[in-house]
């Protein structure tokens, strides 16, 4: 009778993918449980990956194309239709078409670069037919509050004299008004679910462009200066729709994108796993599994804070099931977890070595790891067969000397 | 019903006594199982913890006394005796008399330390009624070969005038005559048993002098001095006695007193772990255990060829037990010891580290990896027990369908 396994990691930052990382555990649980069957659920959050994995674990279809990169020049980029679902659903991350991979690195100026080509997407997505658009906000190389990808959809930012800006999040200082009366007519019957990280905003001292604007490549005057050009922006956005995206959870996801989706394109903002959770129909998974294990670069006392690990723990609880957590870093108050859900852990690390040589090595450490921990699984489900075993062994002597015990006594009797 | 672990490690070199690693790991199994029955057999070699080792395990007496010490000065010692034995076994480690930690670091001149503490070891196990002597090499200060140890029980070392040779390892190049004689009669009727690396030789390329020398303080001429004075005292103990301790096993062990042991007491080298398997009677702790939990600082392709988890795995392979091994590194070619008993292994490390940091740590880190360990098994246990219930559930709906399934016939048939 072969284990079922459902394999739910989280990417581990600057080394796996969640992709690459669910397809090292499942590696490694067949070496060390060859006939075991493995379910994949990658806890892809909406950056890069995002469509790859929906697209593959549906069984859907992945639509190359070029569009406008964030420094306005053409890059190829790609969208996906899911398979399997009742409504025609796309799937598009933003980081296709505006990543921070996209921008050259002595281009990186997110006063300049734009989402225009999210927009695109979304018009190409539109024009094969889309009903339904999942979008992924992550790894993003802008700060241009998504105005660029509302432009691709029709939507008009002008100055005090009634003329288009230029793009980029530092011409929205100059913005005076929105003008939504050429938007795609489409948007209104097509729903946008973004997936966001929650805790970012669009405004303020733990705003978008002072958390995100220096890994992006502004400096402190270009902080300020986006900064401020979000102010504008969110408020134009209030007069144009009624909307308060200043402070809305998530509207600062992707250098601002999740406000235009939330103000400007009717969308929905949702964290950021919680729209993989949904669509790989994740609770599914976990009925159809004897155990879980899930992943993330890091397992500290932090982890149940909202981290996948927990998140995966949580639901697989809910059905009674084993959890077992892999990490690259076992970290101060990791046994806090147990309460959460997660039964055991295991770091990937095998000797002393350095955080690099861990994030260089990271895919044949958590192949292994995934291995380790299966067999010393298997040593437990020995342990409780070995012991049935005995259990049975000595129910047969017990029965055996009933017998005898009852054949003697009926001689005795006799 | 509890599970029963019997834990059986080697000492992590440099961090942990296997005294040590078998109480850390004790600890982290109870945190995961509080309820386990817990055996322990620390795999000490013949070096610091073997007295401590056998004497607590078999609840035997400690004897605490002044000898001389490597450099000639007094030092605190000890001996033990076994308890449970039929006859009346002394344990004495030659590192708590002529140890290098024995020998203060200004002073560690192998040409001249002396293992005549040992011999006063020996005499006060015999003075106290021992009738066999078990005696630990390992950790030692000395390379007198053992010269120190056989003079204390009388046996004297002369120069080509017949005069007795000061002490120390480098004296011996002078060594003209062994004269046995007055050596304590009880010896004859004593059987002494010394664990030893079996691999220690007392001369040539790979003897004590050349490989161990360095490390307990020689020049390099001083090595060649000591090599040289081991060719003298090997042809010395061979006139005097016929054998052969050149190139015997072992006889090289703690600065060549295996070649007194072997040559000038009448005792017998044995593999260093041999006594300690023998006399924690291994084989009954493993008869009486469900899972057997192993240790060594490294773990690697060099396992299986006589190191500690290979040799307590095939023992406990012998009785079909799965065999855990926890390592501070694990290795190249690790995977070989899964052909040689070892079901699963864990490292102790959690995040990236140097070296000195997790020697520094390895109480904590084994106690935790011993935890997480077992933790992981428990998942096991428990699938194996939740994968049984769902038996017995569809076990009982078959039957419970059979019986609709019958009266139904029995109605069509009525």
């Amino acid at each position: 009778m072969s284990m079922t396994i459902l394999i739910a990691p989280s990417g581990f930052k600057e080394s796996l993918t969640a992709d690459a990382a669910t397809t090292c555990i499942a590696a490694g649980i067949l070496r060390a449980m060859p006939n075991a069957s493995i379910l994949k659920a990658p806890m892809v959050d909406g950056g890069e990956g995002f469509t790859a994995a929906l697209v593959d674990l549906t069984g859907g279809t992945l639509h190359r194309l070029t569009v406008t990169g964030p420094v306005g020049e053409p890059v190829d980029s790609f969208f996906g239709f899911m398979g399997g679902q009742e409504i025609r659903t796309a799937v598009i991350e933003m980081a296709a078409a505006a990543g921070l991979r996209l921008v050259p690195r002595d281009r990186r100026n997110p006063c300049l670069t734009t989402s225009v080509g999210v927009g695109e997407l979304i018009g190409a997505a539109l024009d094969a037919g889309a009903e339904r658009i999942l979008l992924g906000c992550g790894d993003s190389g802008i700060n241009d509050g998504g105005a660029g990808m509302a432009e691709a959809l029709g939507v008009r930012f002008l100055d005090d004299r009634g003329q288009p800006l230029p793009r980029g999040g530092a011409a929205l200082r100059r913005l005076a008004a929105i003008d939504l009366s050429g938007i795609d007519p489409r948007l209104t019957r097509v729903r946008i679910d973004a997936a966001v990280n929650w805790h970012n905003m669009l405004l303020g001292p733990k705003g978008v462009a002072r958390v995100f604007g220096p890994q992006k490549g502004a400096t402190p005057d270009q902080v300020e200066e986006l900064a401020a050009a979000m102010e504008v922006y969110a408020a134009a956005i209030g007069r144009a729709t009624g909307m308060k995206v200043g402070t809305a959870p998530g509207a600062g996801a992707s250098g601002g994108l999740g406000a235009a989706v939330l103000g400007l394109l009717s969308g929905h903002l949702h964290p950021r796993y919680d729209i993989v959770m949904r669509y790989l129909d994740l609770d599914r998974l976990i009925n159809r599994a004897d155990l879980v294990i899930t992943a993330e670069g890091s397992l500290d006392g932090q982890t149940p804070y909202g981290k996948v690990p927990a998140e995966v723990a949580r639901r697989a609880k809910l059905r009674g099931l084993p959890v077992i957590a892999l990490a690259g870093t076992i970290g101060k108050g990791v046994r806090l977890n147990f309460e959460h859900g997660i039964d055991a852990f295991a770091s990937i690390l095998k000797r002393p070595c350095s955080l690099d040589e861990a994030i260089e090595n990271a895919e044949k450490l958590l192949t292994r790891a995934a291995e380790d921990a299966v067999r010393m699984v298997s040593v437990g489900i020995g342990l409780a067969r070995m012991r049935r075993k005995d259990m049975r062994i000595a129910a047969h002597r017990s029965s055996y000397c009933d017998v005898a015990g009852a054949s003697g006594s009926s001689r005795s009797t006799a």
